[in-house]
């Protein structure tokens, strides 16, 4: 709710921005496409984990029974490699060579090592009798079909993809990466790798944001950036939104689930994402933080009638950076039923004193120091303090009923990794 | 060096698999596609930032000495957006209208915010004296040209992403992610999504290590799975070797800087690994670990008679899987540069007791409980129990000294993340 200053709190519009956000469909992708994507489903395992009883190691299968006097010599009656397809059953008073991953036969229920054996290939010594069942793996001793091997909400690793595999299956459903769309705005914008005129910036929001969107679990499009010009920014978006949407790593292309604007939100008189989209659905709100007051949030009409969910950011590359950490990467990790919506969260002593804003809630960036245990600010609060951005490791967030903190004093610090 | 057991020790086996692998050369790419790469080089910037002297908020600049009474009224003499390039100085006795990010005219020392002003257009009233260049971002003031602003070894975020744009970087010199060429074997495998025959299994190594490949930092290409027999084994890796490798997500295409299989490594007498590349430049081994006994590490000639670095791994896929986090995964990452060449790694205490074998060290799965700050051995030691692997989170790794560990006992634990 709206404080006592007049301004938004951070939580009131962390939930405006979530609310925009439906949760993402399920797709279901090959297992190469699945990594680091979350479940969306159970996977229930249609077969059991061994599928059939195999033996452990190399070496013998037989009957307990045939090693009553050690050492014991048996005809070796078949040789079982991985892979056989056609293993007959095993013949009273003989011996199955045998592999590992190889199925014991029936009637064996034992599996002698190849190294207690003398490795006879017509005949075979055995010079010593495992316990029954020692060296044989079990049906179903590892995964029973119909049993939950994986829950739905669960992060798709290396490992879940080989229990996937094993159990036969070529694709999951996971939650389709949310797509989004990136527009910056700003009459000064330059491309980076083109030179720099005076009065002049390069473009640097974009990128980075796709590239955040990309660690929230997101696919983001660019859009080319705009000058200040309404006519100009709206005929953009409309271009960008009507076009199919590119090619991300997940391949699934289809019509954009937001829209993100950095920069023309503030209260100067050139605020073109804010003079375009007043009215047209998107409510603009300063929120009681420092940095990234100026925020919108809200969905615009989208050729063809679709409402499309738009989150307006500031455009000081590091007020852009914070309030995506802020309010679109949980946003987006809920989305996606992502089981880490936050990013990691601590307690650490500052080692320096730091001032905050009366009111507003400060992010400040800040690098942790592992031998001491303790949290320094890392460049002043300037919302263009991006090579300060760069190097910190942390964000330091201080409430905002507190105007000074002390060297010692403990803060909550988040985890950037 | 190899111990009175015979077997190699885990260290060695690490050493001989990390000297297998050049350090990644360093390839510049597009900043989009940067994310998650090491950075090759120190990023010098070749710009400040800021790049000028410009306005921090929205308001007015003015000459102090013109705000020696207040309120003031002063003539606007110019109206400053952001992106304006041709800004002219500012006349004594007048105000410049600027926006946040915008020039701050030669000759204005101060920017009064526009609250708290009357927002004038022609003329303003101003009732308020700021400090000089409280509101003003100096050149240079977040980065001084010259400075090196990313060392060597960083690993690219978005943050980092920004500030390159920032400086103009259009693309960042990285390491090139390792190019991975996997390879199954085994008669007994099926592709996954097939129908399953008696004795057989699903493939799942091979997209399980692609899954492993890309989180180390590498990029992997599969090869079709082959049988045990050693003149089609032999003839599929000189078939794939022979390719133009496949179009990771770096996009740069080029020979195979490392070959994996995995199954065929045993004592078995149907080994097709072992079989076709004994005597071709590659080393096979007993190392004392479990599960993961054996492995080979090497190089072997590709067509043309370039020697290409291979690793062996041991089939069962949790061997597999072990292997690939004990002996690749380091070796993949120290030759891409990167600054966590290993898992995190914690001492904690075990929640129920376990048994390890002598004189191998012991790799379990565990899963941690993050209420008693403990861990559990997850399922057993055998090398099939896929199904478990996938439900830990944890590695518990048993000195080869060490044959019994009580409840209570500490443990070295990696964390799998």
């Amino acid at each position: 709710m709206t404080g006592p200053s007049g301004l938004r709190s951070v939580e009131e519009h962390a939930a405006a921005v979530a609310a925009l956000l439906a949760p993402a469909p399920a797709v279901r992708l090959p297992l190469a496409r699945c990594l680091d994507r979350v479940l969306a489903e159970d996977l229930v395992a249609a077969i059991d984990l061994p599928p059939f009883a195999n033996s452990a190691m190399d070496g013998y299968a037989v009957r307990a029974a045939d090693l009553a006097a050690l050492p014991a010599t048996l005809p070796v009656s078949q040789d079982i490699p991985a892979g056989r397809t056609d293993t007959a059953p095993l013949r009273a008073g003989t011996a199955a060579r045998i592999m590992t991953g190889a199925p014991v036969p029936d009637g064996a229920d034992t599996v002698v090592p190849v190294e207690r054996t003398d490795a006879g290939v017509d005949r075979v010594r055995i010079d010593a009798a495992p316990a029954p069942g020692v060296h044989v793996r079990r049906v179903g001793e590892d995964v029973t079909a119909g049993t939950v091997v994986l829950r739905a909400g669960t992060v798709v690793r290396a490992a879940q993809i080989g229990v996937a595999a094993a159990l036969g299956n070529a694709e999951l459903a996971v939650r389709r990466p949310l797509r989004v769309l990136l527009l910056s705005t700003g009459t000064e914008l330059v491309e980076p790798g083109r030179p720099l005129g005076p009065g002049q910036i390069y473009e640097s929001n974009a990128a980075m944001l796709a590239a955040a969107v990309t660690e929230a679990g997101g696919v983001a499009t660019v859009a080319h950036f705009v000058t200040d010009d309404v006519d100009r920014f709206r005929a953009a978006l409309d271009r960008a939104l009507d076009l199919p949407h590119g090619d991300g790593p997940a391949g699934d292309d289809g019509p954009v689930d937001l829209v993100v604007t950095s920069g023309g939100v503030s209260a100067g008189a050139y605020e073109v994402v804010k003079d375009a989209l007043t009215g047209a659905g998107v409510e603009f709100a300063k929120v009681a933080m420092q940095p990234g007051m100026p925020q919108g949030a809200g969905t615009l009409a989208a050729p063809g009638g679709r409402r499309v969910p738009v989150v307006t950011l500031p455009g000081n590359p590091v007020s852009s950076y914070v309030s995506f950490e802020v309010f679109l990467r949980p946003a987006v990790r809920a989305a996606l039923g992502h089981p880490d919506v936050t990013r990691p969260v601590v307690r650490v002593p500052l080692s320096t004193g730091l001032d905050s804003p009366p009111g507003k809630r400060q992010f400040r960036r800040g690098q942790l120091d592992a031998v001491t245990g303790t949290v320094a600010p890392w460049g002043g609060p300037g919302s263009h303090l991006l090579g300060w951005l760069a190097g910190a490791d942390a964000m330091i967030v201080v409430p905002p009923a507190v105007t000074r903190l002390e060297a010692g004093d403990d803060v909550e610090v988040w985890l950037l990794g």
